[in-house]
C-alpha cells in the first residue's frame, strides 16, 4: 500500500474505514466480543479504562454500522447481550496487523 | 486474530497501536506522505477536510512517535518538509487492510 502512489480512491476507502472505527475503543470492543457474546458489565470489566457512558455510546455506533448486535432475552428477567456480527469479524485482518504493529512499536519505542 | 481467544497481551498491543494512531487523520497523513516528502500546504490540500490547526497537531504527534520527520532547508528561503520514516512505513500492512475493509464496508452498507 505504501508504494509511492496515493490514488484518491485508496485515500477514500481508508477514510471510510477510519470514520467507522474512529477512536481507541471500537476495535478493542470488537476484539473482546470476538470470544463470544457478552453482557455490558463484562465488557466494562474486560476493557480497562473505558467509562460506562463511552462504552454505551461506542456500542450504539458499532450497532449502527452493523458490526455488533444487541439482543434482549427474558430468562425470566430481561438480560442484554452484545455479539459481533459476521461483518464485524471481517475486521480480523485489520486487528491482526494492528496487534503486530503494536508489538513492533512497543519494541521500537522501548529500544530507544 | 478473532479466533475466540482474547488474551490480555493481545489486547494491550492493539491498545498500544490504537493510542498512537488515534483519530481519523494520522493514518491518512502517513498514507499521503508515503508518496514522498511534502510541505505543510501540500498535505493540507491533499487531505480534504483537515484544518491547519489539526494538521499541525497531528504532525507533532506523528513526529513524537517517530513516524514522521520534519526537515527545514534553506534554499535560500527556509522551507519545511515532512517525510515518513521507516517506522512509519511499517504501517503499510495496517493501511492495506484498512483500505480493503473500507471497500468492503462501503459495499456492505450500500448493498443494504
Amino acid at each position: 500500500m505504501l508504494n509511492g502512489t496515493t490514488c484518491p480512491a485508496s485515500l477514500l476507502s481508508i477514510k471510510d474505514a477510519l470514520e467507522v472505527l474512529e477512536g481507541k475503543w471500537k476495535l478493542l470492543i470488537l476484539f473482546v466480543l470476538s470470544s463470544g457474546p457478552k453482557r455490558f458489565s463484562q465488557l466494562s470489566r474486560e476493557i480497562k479504562g473505558i467509562s460506562d457512558r463511552t462504552l454505551s455510546k461506542e456500542l450504539k455506533l458499532l450497532e449502527m454500522n452493523q458490526l455488533v448486535t444487541r439482543t434482549v432475552t427474558h430468562t425470566p428477567l430481561p438480560e442484554v447481550h452484545y455479539e459481533i456480527t459476521p461483518h464485524g469479524r471481517s475486521l480480523a485482518a485489520v486487528l491482526d496487523e494492528l496487534h503486530k504493529w503494536g508489538l513492533l512499536h512497543r519494541s521500537e519505542i522501548i529500544r530507544d
